[in-house]
């Protein structure tokens, strides 16, 4: 029994194959050119399946689907995404017709959230909170062991829990967001704040031919030393640890699952956030909750697998 | 089918006989006088769960507590209570053993979030969030039709949100905390702050008899029209919107219950809090819930209740 996962990503959408076990037999990949407009991007991902199918034939039982964006999930419909620029696009229904497999969906985060329970997890922990870190912040939860996405599926939003009232400017408008201070964008707007030669700091510490001022490049400042990263990147510790500090009040979860490119920075951001977690004066929550980061890119597309397995064998 | 809800508070304890439909048959009151200490407290419980069972017999086949602090349900254990002034004390075992009834225990907040549920929503929204809006402030959660109660039993510390960083002091020891914007302490010494003859202005708008300055005394003032506590409610709002918006984003309820005393200025909170909800950037969850006030005093006992039939049924 074998299930397709596709995450589908403002750049590329992703699709594996997998056991029930979460062992990857097959992947692919492809551009999504969402600009192309929804029907072309289905005939592409109903013609990846189809080559799935050649191979596994009706080992495959089903298809999850991980969106980022603003996700019905009842109704299978993509409501909104700025990464893609699309509005009230159906995919789980007219996918099904097309490859004739049960086909759940849910947001991006919300299925890395089920691949962090299945895979990282082996489900052992009922309550998990996971947050995607890269440009902006995703996240997820799985609550008493199940994917909990709220009463329109729009659950989890907690990139935009405010932290600062009237503060930094955040990608949805608004202000003062955990994402407009630990989404990488102001990550990297806070180091040149603080970085003097831009163009001298950025040939120091990027690898050759990667020269950009991008999160790997500042975690590269502050391993040899650079004063104004490991600033950065306490701040930024600071600030996820006092987001963190109310979700986990109100969530009360068993482990904190961190992911995404900006998490690989842990040894220099996870000090300062860990302290804004053990100074906090409600202490039961915080004593029984586990950070862990998971380094695995695909949580996503594995847990919409796994997540679609889950529901199509209802 | 009966069950007996129990409600322990810092000042009184309040026990309910109710039907499976919620109906109350009988009901009884007595003071908690936690300073006797729990054996003292769990013999008068005792006694009167004896006279329920008198009149009612082999009708009742379970006990539903809810309790001030932070309970473990899953060892019933009142872990700690700042009301009660109590740490790691045995319940649910002991009453079980006392009255020979099954008994589940939970936070007085997850109860009344359960009576919501049942009585005020008839079970016919399945994500719901409910705020206690007392000196304090309450919360508890009842997620995809079950009461959600996280990994140690401790989720919904929903008042200790933080809203303003280095804000206001607040009774857990922390700063800037929903509760400390939004329990009475904080909004009547907000209100100290504004009025400038105390004296004059308690002796104006409180009942005969009942000269204090509390929440009463401060929605009298602002209908009648006194400029001072209408401002004092109006931030009220502004601030109840803030951990709101918060709340909403993460949670994406179909429905916000709130409950308490301060709740009843509902006419002078209401449209600050409702602005704040209305100006968000991510739309969908705001769109889709509902904010409802309850004035029923008895949710926490009733849903003790309730939930106890519920629990013991399984």
């Amino acid at each position: 029994m074998l299930g397709i996962g596709i995450d589908i990503g403002g750049t590329n959408t992703k699709l594996v194959v997998v056991t029930r076990a979460g062992k990857l037999l097959a992947h692919e990949r492809f551009r999504t050119e969402a600009s192309k407009g929804p029907a072309s991007f289905l005939k592409r991902l109903a013609a990846a399946v189809a080559c799935f199918r050649r191979d596994y034939g009706r080992q495959l039982v089903s298809i999850g689907i991980g969106a980022a964006g603003d996700v019905d999930p009842e109704r299978g419909v993509l409501r909104f995404s700025p990464n893609l620029a699309w509005r009230s696009v159906k995919l789980a229904g007219p996918l099904e017709k097309l490859t004739g497999l049960p086909c759940a969906m849910e947001n991006d985060a919300n299925m890395a959230a089920w691949g962090a329970y299945e895979i990282e997890l082996g489900r052992k922990t009922e309550d998990i909170l996971t947050l995607t870190l890269g440009t902006g912040i995703g996240s997820g939860m799985i609550l008493a062991g199940k994917l909990y996405h709220g009463s329109t599926g729009t659950a989890g939003e907690a990139g935009h829990l405010k932290i600062v009232p009237d503060g930094r400017p955040c990608h949805c408008g608004a202000s003062g967001c955990l994402e407009a201070y630990c989404g990488s964008y102001s990550i990297l707007a806070r180091a040149r704040e603080l970085i003097k030669n831009e163009a001298a700091f950025v040939k120091k510490f990027s690898a050759p031919g990667k020269e950009k001022l991008n999160t790997i490049c500042l975690t590269n400042a502050a391993a040899a030393g650079h004063a104004g990263a490991r600033r950065v990147w306490a701040e930024t510790g600071n600030y996820l640890g006092m987001g963190l500090a109310g979700l986990i009040l109100v969530l009360n979860p068993g482990c904190v699952v961190l992911t995404g490119g900006v998490s690989r920075a842990r040894k220099w951001f996870m000090p300062a956030m860990q302290k804004v977690l053990n100074h906090q004066q409600i202490k039961t929550p915080f004593q029984k909750v586990k950070v862990r980061i998971s380094d695995n890119a695909d949580l996503g597309s594995y847990g919409a697998a796994l997540f679609g397995l889950e529901h199509g064998l209802k």
